[in-house]
């Protein structure tokens, strides 16, 4: 089945368009009428005439026109009933924001079989209940309840996200837009009494604006059918995870979080590894690993070149990189010769190289030309300080260029206050993947050489 | 020797005085004569008349006051003739900006060696060569040669950073002002020609408005002294180190960066435990670490209780914690059935509590009150998600209040966007200590853990 209509629909419905200001069904309408969404919008709101301009219907069955994503949003008593006229109107995708399923215990697992029943046999797709929904950078659709003062949405890009829990999925699309890193599609999935992580995936894999696709994980619903697909897809496209409910208190947490399974984490890491899975060890992590491949190529190998103005970082990220799956890259004597002409007298042509701190966006320009030359290198790790008297802005446009014209991966970073993030900020916009520190850059460049080995 | 003149000076002379903005010695004049520092400053320049409104001397000799501190940064070629002046001006503190010494290898190594010999029986106390020197937040010191606009100074604050790296240490001061952390003084030392960390270490451990040293340290100058000394400080105050040249890549960098043998890091690490020393694993956790603690008292056990109103971070939190020296603590029968009172009927009374999305500030305060009361519970860890409709501003009153009159420890994180860091950086002005992550919540926690196990 298509992806089409869940995420770029013509027409869709709000059920439970609330009046009053603060109520999700209402945020969520909003969304779709001031957030840009350009198909037809119906509200549905037996208690209203109209809300925000817009013409309250009585029911789905009264809208006149066909219906391809209807977005529920009514109290936990109601929800399968309105679900079942969804079913009944031949809806194509329902999102089931309403909570009170099986996450609350006996209850609401019997809500939860309920509604499982009332889909059986039939064409509607459901997404939730229990979640967030969709959000969609293209098509504007936007079914997030969450004020967008307090989330603020991210600009359009190559990197979608999936997400088991709501508070996760949503915190990461603001990190996204604060940072400016560019996301396709948001998708907080919620209980997955229908549509499963399986399905997200494939459909992802499918879409022609996502390069990468970034997963919260507590339990899949069906390991097996997980394993496989994901080694189908991550072939063609990164897949990135962050599977939380590790140990046992997380498993625990997990179990009364989302009414997982977290299941053994040494068969999730199996699984992962062997389907090309790269695991994300926190939240940061997940997107630091997400953009690396998002926006670079695999390397060739696993060798390093570090180019530094500030020393202190250059020793401490050879210690970072001794620690991961990646090795400092030993230069060529053609390398060093070349190094050796333009660094000052006491400047060393070994890796990582010191450029020292009176170093220009010019002589930086340089060593990074000399060192992506040399065939013992892989990968390049630009860190950049921008406190030195003579480093200034030109070093945004060097790496950009750099970045643009180099096959081998990048991972830049630079450590500092408001102007460093500027710049920092300058260099994402433009997919020069740029991390606040030099040890994220080394584990983004590993997540990259992982993604590489576990595809080949 | 008194660590006061170095720090707090009542007359200072800037050797080298630039008339050329961009220069070394015009910024460290100006960050004087501009920056807010109530002694006398006096300019040395023979080519000048006057620097920013400052009557230029032709020597040190010639300056008719007394002078404390004495920064030079004039060529390498005549800097070692300047530092002998001063000496024979019986001038208490030099701060040697210029570099050119033993980083250079032979040359100056021997410029180094005589460097000392001029020192040697003399009262003269040297900082450098090679460093950015001494920043103070309270009497307004400023060596460093980093204009103001790239490099933010922090606020007034109870934080100590000394660094052998200037690079580093001068990153960290940027990124602590991003923050809006506190800091005292910093020293970047450079060569250790004469005053070493050790010295600086046991200056800053008997320093009223210093709560908490954080240094970044390639090789220690003399190994048997530093832990001797540590030892004895670190149970008064403590002591966070960011070791770097723990590899091979990373000490072989480290030697041709500041010259340093970095040595086996199996002693270092030893060396730190028994003398009682935290260790920060990068520069992130160096901040992280340092400022839980700076704020927060030590705790009597290693048992962490979660609060959140974002699921998903719970689950991943009970994992960080059990990742660490840490426990997810057991609530006793009485907290659990207090927090059933207050949570909805799907919430759980289990650690990590889940406060549901829809949770406002007073429930969670209630959640807080209830679990911070439990005898099972050593240390506080809530996480906050503002995303949410019914979170708001009111939680960072909560937090504040609560960390006031809290013995137990607190480590609060929040993870999102612009919105989410503005409450971010109140609460850090308050000095609620607060994360960007769970996981960081939880590596400053257990490094207060560790502070206090090691120092009992």
């Amino acid at each position: 089945m298509s992806i089409d209509k869940l995420f770029n629909p013509e027409t869709v419905a709000i059920i439970g368009a609330s009046r009053e200001e603060g109520k999700v069904g209402h945020t969520v309408l909003r969304n779709f009428v001031e957030g840009g969404f350009s198909g037809e919008v119906y509200a549905v709101n037996p208690k209203a005439d109209k809300v925000l301009g817009k013409k309250c219907y009585d029911s789905i069955k009264d809208i006149p026109e066909k219906i391809d994503h209807a977005i529920i949003s009514v109290p936990p008593k109601v929800a399968n009933k309105v679900v079942e006229q969804a079913v009944k109107e031949e809806i194509p995708f329902v999102t089931l924001i309403t909570a009170g399923y099986k996450e609350i215990g006996e209850k609401g697992e019997k809500r939860e079989e309920e509604l499982k029943e009332k889909l059986e046999g039939e064409d509607t797709r459901l997404l939730g209940p229990n979640c967030l929904g969709v959000w969609d950078a293209y098509s504007k659709v936007d079914t997030l309840f969450l004020p967008d003062y307090k989330l603020e949405r991210p600009p359009k890009g190559s990197i979608a996200i999936i997400s088991q829990s709501g508070s996760f999925g949503s915190s990461t699309l603001d990190k996204a837009a604060e940072i400016g890193i560019g996301v396709s599609r948001f998708v907080s999935y919620g209980n997955q009494a229908d549509i499963t992580e399986t399905d997200l995936l494939e459909w992802l894999a499918e879409d022609e604006e996502t390069e990468a696709i970034a997963a919260y994980i507590e339990g899949v619903k069906d390991g097996r059918k997980f394993y496989e697909k994901a080694k189908e897809l991550a072939e063609e496209k990164p897949i990135i995870v962050f599977k939380a409910g590790k140990s046992e208190s997380g498993s625990d947490a997990a179990s009364s979080h989302t009414g997982s399974l977290a299941g053994s984490y040494q068969v999730y890491q199996g699984a992962f590894k062997q389907s090309g899975v790269v695991e994300a060890g926190d939240v940061e992590e997940f997107f630091d690993i997400t953009r690396e491949l998002a926006y670079e190529n695999p390397p060739e190998g696993n060798k390093v070149a570090v180019i530094t103005n500030g020393g202190g970082y250059g020793v401490s990220a050879a210690d970072h990189i001794d620690e991961s799956d990646l090795e400092v890259a030993e230069f060529t004597e053609e390398t060093k010769e070349k190094l050796k002409d333009i660094l000052p007298d006491y400047g060393s042509p070994n890796n990582p190289i010191d450029v020292i701190g009176d170093a220009d966006a010019e002589r930086y320009e340089k060593a990074l030309e000399i060192v992506s030359e040399d065939p013992n290198v892989d990968m390049l790790m630009p860190i950049v300080l921008l406190q030195t008297i003579t480093m200034d802005s030109g070093i945004v446009e060097v790496l950009k260029e750099f970045n643009n014209e180099l096959d081998k991966p990048l991972a830049a970073s630079m450590v500092g206050g408001d102007y460093t993030n500027l710049h920092l900020q300058n260099l994402e916009h433009n997919q020069v993947p740029t991390f606040r520190t030099p040890k994220r850059a080394v584990k983004a460049l590993e997540g990259l050489y992982q993604y590489k080995e576990r595809n080949k």
